[in-house]
């Protein structure tokens, strides 16, 4: 990702809200990454603790944090998100200068103002610029969609038709406002699959640093690419059924579910045992708090014994992530 | 709950991994509990370092935890769970006696021995006595499939019938080990429907600490009953969607989804000014990492402007509750 967003002369803004780890955080940082994106106040507290000194807030501010802002603002350079005039009333009492972008969407539907709304974008930049003290610093975009494609085919479909709209919202503010409109974007899937960054001067992913079973379906990555598993022991066997009880449940994996080839899944098994991962014959069907069962062909079945662990890829790691945090058991594999 | 088992004359043993929450925890010490129940060695070990010297371990037992098993069965008397010979291999080696009851399975296809395996259930219970040094100390069942019910008749017609299974199984056991079987259920639904509770001897519900919309779904409570909600800022506003933007994702909320009044929800905003809550029209239909999406209605719309705090019942009020733990804000409403 560092290579890519260096040929496409971009600044690369990994997002840390997939590992909210500091270990795997400082091998970003003997990389050469300065820049990190968050999605709380909090993480962005808990990464300036470990010295990182640059962190974007990719979610739109929440105005009942003022005070921690403002104390975070006074040690980091620190860049927070608005979509709404709303914010900027909130803004304007801070006393410490912080940089502002503006949240732009591309048509995914979550937050942002749409792409083609090109005055009320603009109306906001010129409130931001004339009614507050904040630093106007771009538009960032999140282009969420492409998490439910299908195809790599169908992820770059959908990233390219948003680079040009985002390519004619700058071709109609930049003489407007007389100055370069700085765009920063960066969801995995299409991090993943463009090889070239044409309009964006930012690049924010942050799924890639351990992919999941989700970006394999979506094509996103392929297994050798996956870095996160589940290590989840057998504590009981039902014969009839073919099923492994794990203990591995919604408390570790979250509750996402997706189809995955051709069946509904919450995780997958893999054999660890290679450099690369194989595809077991185990899916993970259902999850309860702590119990998740795992559905096996007869060879699986009888490989596991109860005491046995057995790994599974979630079905997204962020969300698992986020459960294990610190817990996290780094493994690292580089010779 | 506690005035119901005194009425059955049954043990009360409440699960404690709802709330994970020695607060709670404290509340249920004063009312004169002292024996509880949880899903991993780590809760265990949590409610143990608080206190609590009567704990079942209601998850079939990780062999790999034996050394920790060791280590809190000399300071309070535990209780694990079992349903294979293989856990009795693995039981053997412990130096420190332990209680042992059989999982059994009243149809709901998680652990445990299907009910009706009188035989397999005797054989399991004569190789404990026989062969281990562990104390026999009868059977525990969970009624999950009563979580999947739409009515209070649907709760009690499964819960009746896993009753007459278990008296079944009873009369089958008790003349050929010469002894009282004693059997522990409890499932939050059924403990919430039934009033009297023939043919069982304890009960362990969990989740009507709190309640929550799955169960208020499924008629185990009323919206008065419900204690917990999440409290989320409002972080934007989109108006041609009449959607609100909140502060409160999958890491909050995790993701588990019901069908509500016929929508699909993660999530309903409920007014908490009154003693009671009441259901606005404002249903949590989407949520990503940290975003969440409230649709509403034009009048709920309007009511909220960014920077607003909005309370929201968790469809899983159990998965919600472990992502905050010792966050929960705890409102004493007692006077």
């Amino acid at each position: 990702m560092i290579a890519k967003t260096e040929a496409s002369d971009i600044r690369f803004r990994p997002h840390f809200k997939t590992h909210q780890n500091k270990k795997i955080a400082h091998l970003f940082r003997e990389k050469g990454v300065d820049a990190i994106t968050v999605s709380s106040l909090k993480m962005a507290e808990f990464f300036a603790a470990d010295g990182w000194s640059d962190i974007t807030i990719a979610i739109p501010t929440d105005l009942n944090e003022l005070a921690g802002i403002e104390a975070l603002a006074r040690k980091i350079s620190l860049t927070l998100i608005v979509d709404n005039a709303a914010h900027l009333e909130g803004l304007k009492k801070l006393k410490t200068s912080v940089n502002v972008m503006i949240e732009v969407d591309n048509g995914y539907g979550r937050s942002g103002i749409f792409v083609r709304k090109h005055r009320q974008i603009f109306d906001l930049i010129r409130q931001i610029k004339e009614e507050t003290g904040l630093r106007f610093s771009g538009l960032l975009t999140h282009f969420g969609n492409t998490y439910k494609a299908t195809s790599r085919e169908e992820i770059k479909e959908i990233a390219l038709d948003s680079l040009r709209d985002f390519s004619t919202l700058r071709n109609y503010l930049e003489p407007l406002t007389g100055e370069k409109i700085f765009i920063s974007a960066g969801d995995t899937p299409s991090a993943s699959v463009l090889d070239r960054f044409e309009g964006i001067d930012e690049l924010r992913p942050g799924n890639f640093v351990f992919y999941d079973l989700m970006q394999l379906g979506a094509g996103s990555c392929d297994l050798s690419q996956i870095a996160v598993v589940m290590r989840c022991p057998v504590i009981s066997k039902n014969a009839a059924r073919k099923q492994l009880i794990i203990h591995g449940g919604a408390v570790h994996f979250s509750k996402e579910s997706i189809v995955f080839e051709g069946a509904e899944s919450y995780g997958r098994a893999v054999d660890v045992s290679s450099e690369n991962f194989k595809l077991l014959s185990a899916n993970l069907i259902s999850l309860s708090q702590e119990h998740g069962i795992v559905q096996c062909n007869a060879r699986e079945f009888e490989r596991f014994r109860i005491g046995d662990y057995i790994h599974i890829i979630p079905v997204h790691s962020c969300l698992t992530a986020n459960l294990m945090k610190e817990d996290l058991i780094f493994v690292d594999k580089r010779k």
